[in-house]
């Protein structure tokens, strides 16, 4: 057989089948894969991406027997559907779609009807014995083909139909007779040749050809190139053609044509949910204008419904159509979300695809299908969406409550959460004591509002990203936050908060919805989170089968207790400065930054001893043997001091110094960019007696409760840094071992979140006995961005595909990820046991988890809330990289 | 022959020779290279390195046949010095030093004199004549032998030695006759039986391996493994032991001791300069007790001395010292600097190494070495140090004159200058136009100063490091500028200036100097720099032999001419934000900030457009050809802005805004991290029109001179952008070309100044037509070091050997240098052709260049004033590289 350019499907067979998405484009490979398995699909035929490859690197013109094979390719339509191309009598009517292998905008929208003139749309009227239709659908593809093909804008023809409306006093289209639509056919076909000085194409293959080129002439359309170059879609993959012959579920009471899903996508529940109409076309069902009836008497009854279903109108049909239920289902091993057609009596089937579900609904499926023997674990793990996890262990708006919407912020920690308006930390901790819901409002939060966060239900920032201050520490609490709202002005001195022209004082009740971002006047009813026993199921397939470890980053026993609940195996980031915030301590905390010497430092630090040892103490008895991994002191010191002025009498006060020593210390201690500055180990070398406090107190409460920690050190960029601060830890350790009479283990690491340290890791690994990657500073400083700073360009990169997603909240693989594989491969040259872990926002998602398997980590650390989603996630990895789907 | 584990010197010939370092140290190997050259070198021996590995391998025990060894080769001393090791009658003496491979603290140090004891010294006595000389002598090797050999502090013989003095009524050491010296001995002796409990030993031959054993031992000090473990020394190098026959100085009126070098080390004029002392130790020469006396007649007569030349005193001796002078220049083919003692008549050599030398003797004694002969060019060019150029450069202080050092800064920009103090920049621009000169006092300056940087002779900032603001820029200025003075309190609002307690107001006079880093009070006159032939001739040799091209950052015309003057091939670096500061122009830049919509912004733009054009047409004259490199906005807006109420104010009602207005603009483009901000190319892809306006200037004014400008842009991370951007201002050169009926060819490149850029840098070079290392934000952001807030831990960071010097001043060639080879590679895989260079503050550092020419890049760019530096260290690496020093 010499090379065909066409391929045909319909009748139960298919040229092509769904594997070959490159060659027909995602719709065509669709269509020819439900036709090869015996569906009512209206019959067609795709022509190849191949062949608009050929057209552009020809000047524009078809291979020579393309002409032959769509002549031959329409005539087995004819015959499957039993009508002719340009038949008078019995006219075959298609559609004609562009089709690439990727979804595209800026490509040639459908002509539907194609293959109506003056003489067979006399046809259609007898056929279908329905004037009116038929005229409706001739100038429909007049306007239609007028705007894609030829080039005619469509609001000449709008106006046409306006100007007809109001002569006759008509409101609406349906008011209009066959007749009224045959004159304005008429005066739609003056318009074209008016602008064209040639009659519309009365020739239906003229108008086939027609609409052939004009798909792949939108290849090349301005609008389709940009979004490929900004995609990274080749110019040569080019887009197929689909032409498929017209049904109609208008053509009178034997007529209908609904959408259904093969299982409640809401619960999941394993059975037939869906909707349909009588005589009536596909936009019908979702426009809102005829009420939808259920497709069962189950539905109609769940729902209280008096209208009939179509189980009971048209019983044969429906079991047609739930027979077809069962066959996709099978097929495709998922739920299905179908569009169908009955045209007369005969049901044709016009679209599947995987259902969308909410997330209740996508563990109970998948549950469901393994235990159905449909698909094996495996299958059922990796086809969730780790990350909708998330709708389940936070509260959700009642999706029925009416709301109005104020505006939109980033949607920063997952949860929704009403309250009254509370513009201070204290303010929050206060109401919190008298059992008010309040949402903390700041431009941006600091350490200092931690205990204002943690009373709030949830936290609204005006400034900051997805991985600012108030975004990472409300996603460790669990509290809802929307981060970076720009378009609310908030006026902290006069606690009002303002946003379209609409002012808001403390105490106004507010609704914050953290999974969207959105903010709501007033109190919106919320759904608490309830976990299924899918839930644990899931959970349960996922430890199986995953080889990462995951563990949590988490300071407090509260946080750490609620891991372990959600599955934390340890302990992978413990941020010990934010235990410096106590109030009890903070001022400590401040008077050994304003010691002018040593000694000083030592006489605070002596008070900070006993309260480190016993937090640890805490957290080690809570984990009870699971690996703890403790970060000695990172922020900047200027972090700790009181900023505005009345704190800064207060504290220069209660310790005892001058107002104006403080405010000296802290000009000296200011930085132009405090990211880049004195922190994390370098505050470490510069004050060893920190870091020797931080050792002594983990290495007391490690020999106290028997514990083996990890300590770690931040910030490192040179072998050299962590060989003196491990030495300081070793002697800390020694004199505590001595004192005690008593030793333990404990490992000494580093993070590697400053990309010098990626490229050294090969010496750092010869002193660190494990390495934790900090991909948020990582990102920051291989990008040089300031995640505080990226508000005002990030979202355009994002949207102008500089890139595919923001790289705080999805690790940059191309760039940053070249870093951690670098590490990772340099640490193990000279250790190769080293343990790898990451302990970034990076730590929770699951694309990024995907990413770390196939670099080989041994463990990812996220805030408690996302440990679920990373179990599930770090499975799917280990999945998809061993390749075993089965 | 058996292995031999020591290496004889002396009498005209050795065992070793100066490339035998690594086994004999550098100690060791010098005293057999002079022994070879038949120079007059005390016979002596070295142990070498590899006993000390055995003796740390071996539980610290020696190689058996090592007793023998030393045996044999004191007996050879013996030979040749005619004395015997222990003899009463005649007895050698010998020193015990310490040799690594590199100098290194904590070692042990020299012990004199060994081989006196009770006996012995009578011998000495005798032989010398001189009972005071022998018994002084005596009691100075216990002293010393017991403090480094045996452990016993040096203070408790000082005190004997106190106490006998006050008990004499006896002021100085000279004034203690024979008798006195052998009382004390006698005490001494006593000191150590009653703290060793075991007597100072009298046997010879213990007292050598005794400090044999000391110096092996001193290699395992805490002190030596600290400094090993921070210089990254290997363990196992070891140091040798170097035992050499004492000669003595003081012996007699026929003995002397002196120093001298071959050339005269300030000017580099070709005679014999040095001084020397009749009947004198070593140390008298320099402890500035008694007057040295020139050693030549000519010397003699030039300081108008009365005192008789050693030409004249020992005119013998003198001859043979002159022949010695000849021999080590033919041979090391450098200026020596020699040490010798005469000992009763006879020369004796200590000591040869290579001369220090200012930088005008440096040219002159390397051009004259040429001619004469003795180096090639090449060997010229290495020696010379480029660095010390800049004393030629630049105004100097006379050093006779008299100073009073307030305090320290960095050398931030070298030159000396003296002026009255000022503090803001518009106080300096006014008392420049009285034509006072003045230093400018800021705690760090910003753009906005720049008027008064220039018109100030020098520039003081307590804040900010050797790449701060003011650095920077006082460096392209060739302005003197101390900058990071922490000990200086500078009071901004009162104008005033405290340093250790003294207050200086404005209008008092200090001196800086840029070089050293000192702050003097009032005024140090400074000799002005002059350029001989032999700078002119240094500069046209380099120029033969480098093979990188050497540009300069510039945007002025000032600095450009200044530039060509001192040879740069063109401008590497034009930053436009620079002409944005100019009075007139600076109002419409921050109008264009302020707009709130494009229109506005294009209005300021349009004012601007002729302004940058004039700059751009003025630039592209003056270089004539030459390529000019320009790079687009680069700082983030805020930095335009005016920050004191008082501009703010001022500006407001300039512009006719409302001053709450632009405090809200100031806060809402108020960052956390500028560095790391909205900046650079951000700035381009979100305001697009900023960048047209600057690309249409550019190639206005290429068109109307004819030039072929090369664009950059800042901050690029990823190939999209730089597309994004190309494409903005191909459309404006298409615009410009149209207009004109002109086209002139352009390049568009990028800055690699963020680690992604250097890791995507393949993708990038399909772009970029040229790559800039941005080294400075690269080492910034690769470290994750902000210069600006490093002072407070960088200097701790080179002193504790973190980094081998503040990689700001020279490249982490190691963890920077990575980035910099890889994006190099990287982008010639793409671009085989792509034009490389390096514009950051590095370009102008040597040893960074040296870097740059093993790396490939295809030019450096540097301030102004340090072009001729980088010619000549450009000439140096290519030599090195290629191997061709003849």
């Amino acid at each position: 057989m010499t090379q065909t350019w066409v391929y045909n499907f319909g009748n139960g067979r298919a040229d092509g089948d769904a594997s070959m998405k490159d060659l027909l484009g995602g719709k065509g490979a669709n269509l020819a894969e439900m036709s090869s398995l015996g569906l009512p699909v209206p019959a067609g035929f795709t022509i190849p991406t191949e062949v608009c490859t050929y057209y552009y690197a020809h000047d524009c013109t078809y291979p020579e027997s393309l002409k032959s094979d769509v002549q031959n390719a329409i005539a087995e339509v004819e015959r499957q559907m039993g009508a002719e191309f340009g038949s008078v009598d019995n006219p075959l009517l298609v559609s004609v779609r562009s089709g690439a292998r990727v979804s595209m905008p800026g490509m040639m929208d459908t002509v539907l009807n194609l293959g109506l003139n003056d003489e067979t749309v006399e046809g259609l009227a007898r056929r279908s014995n329905d004037a009116r239709f038929a005229w409706d659908s001739y100038r429909r593809f007049i306007q239609m083909y007028s705007d894609v093909v030829l080039g005619v804008s469509h609001h000449e023809f709008e106006d046409i139909l306006e100007d007809t409306k109001e002569r006759l006093g008509c409101d609406a289209d349906t008011d209009l007779s066959a007749d009224h639509w045959r004159e304005i056919v008429a005066e739609y076909k003056e318009l074209v040749e008016r602008e064209l000085r040639r009659p519309f194409p009365e020739d239906v293959h003229e108008q086939l050809w027609g609409a052939i080129g004009a798909v792949f002439g939108s290849w090349q359309t301005p609008r389709a190139v940009t979004y490929r170059r900004i995609h990274s879609i080749p110019e040569e993959w080019g887009t197929a053609v689909n032409i498929q012959s017209m049904v109609f579920g208008n053509m009178g009471e034997d007529c209908a044509t609904g959408v259904a899903f093969t299982r409640d996508p809401s619960t999941g529940d394993n059975y037939f949910y869906g909707e349909y109409l009588i005589n009536a076309q596909g936009e019908d069902v979702v426009a809102g204008i005829r009420t939808p009836q259920s497709l069962t008497i189950k539905g109609r009854e769940m729902e209280g419904s008096d209208l009939p279903s179509m189980e009971e109108t048209m019983p044969n049909v429906f079991k047609q159509l739930d027979d077809v239920r069962q066959t996709l289902e099978a097929h495709y091993k998922d739920m299905q979300d179908i569009e169908f057609t009955v045209q007369q009596g005969q049901l044709y089937m016009l679209q599947t695809r995987a259902g969308k579900r909410t997330a209740a609904a996508a563990l109970k499926i998948a549950v469901d299908m393994v235990s159905e023997n449909v698909i094996t674990k495996q299958e059922a793990l990796l086809r969730l969406d780790a990350n909708a996890l998330d709708q389940l262990l936070h509260p959700t708006l009642d999706p029925y409550a009416a709301r109005e919407v104020l505006g939109k912020g980033l949607p920063a920690s997952p949860g929704a959460a009403s309250g009254k308006l509370v513009f201070t930390a204290d303010d929050a901790e206060a109401a919190a004591k008298n059992e008010e819901d309040v949402i903390l409002v700041r431009t941006e939060t600091s350490p200092e509002d931690i205990h204002g966060m943690h009373a709030a239900r949830g936290i609204l920032t005006s400034r900051g990203g997805m991985t600012s201050h108030a975004a990472v520490v409300a996603r460790g609490m669990g509290r809802a936050c929307v981060a970076g709202a720009s378009s609310i002005n908030i006026d902290l001195k006069n606690k009002r908060l303002s946003v379209m022209s609409q002012v808001f004082c403390e105490g106004d009740v507010v609704t914050i919805d953290g999974s969207t971002g959105e903010i709501m006047k007033g109190h919106v009813p919320t759904l608490q989170p309830k976990l299924s026993g899918d839930f644990e199921t899931i959970m349960n397939w996922a430890d199986d089968m995953r080889r990462m470890h995951v563990r949590t980053n988490a300071e407090t026993p509260d946080d750490a207790k609620n891991a372990i609940s959600f599955g934390a195996e340890g302990i992978g980031l413990c941020r010990t400065e934010h235990m410096f915030f106590d109030p009890d301590r903070i001022q400590k905390v401040r008077e050994m930054i304003l010691a002018t010497n040593k000694a000083g430092r030592d006489e605070a630090l002596s008070y900070l001893l006993p309260e480190q040892r016993s937090d640890f103490v805490a957290l080690f008895s809570i984990m009870d043997g699971l690996p703890v991994t403790i970060r000695l002191l990172d922020p900047p010191l200027h972090e700790f001091l009181p900023h505005e002025d009345k704190d800064v009498e207060q504290f220069a006060q209660s310790a005892g110094v001058d107002v104006s020593e403080v405010k000296r210390r802290l000009q000296e201690l200011a930085e132009s960019n405090p990211m880049l500055g004195h922190r994390g180990c370098r505050l470490g070398l510069t004050y060893p007696e920190i870091y020797a406090m931080q050792a002594r107190a983990i290495i007391e409460a490690a020999v106290e409760v028997g514990a083996v920690p990890e300590i770690m050190i931040p910030l490192i960029v040179s072998h050299k840094e962590l060989e003196l601060l491990k030495s300081v830890i070793d002697e800390t350790a020694q004199d505590v071992f001595r004192e005690k009479g008593k030793t333990v283990e404990y490992l000494v690491g580093t993070m590697i979140e400053i990309p010098r340290a990626a490229l050294m890791a090969d010496e750092i690994a010869q002193t660190a006995e494990f390495f934790s990657f900090g991909t948020n500073d990582l990102t920051q400083t291989a990008l040089g961005m300031s995640r505080d700073d990226a508000g005002s360009f990030l979202p355009f990169y994002v949207d102008r595909g500089v890139f595919s997603q923001d790289p705080f909240v999805s690790l940059d693989q191309e760039g940053v990820g070249q870093l951690v594989d670098m590490a990772s491969q340099r640490g193990r040259s000279v250790r190769p046991d080293i343990k790898l872990g990451i302990c970034g926002e990076h730590g929770g998602d699951p694309r990024s988890i995907d990413f770390f398997e196939r670099v080989g980590l041994s463990y990812v650390s996220c805030s408690p809330f996302r440990v679920p989603i990373a179990r599930l996630a770090a499975a799917q990895a280990a999945i998809r990289k061993s390749g075993l789907r089965h």
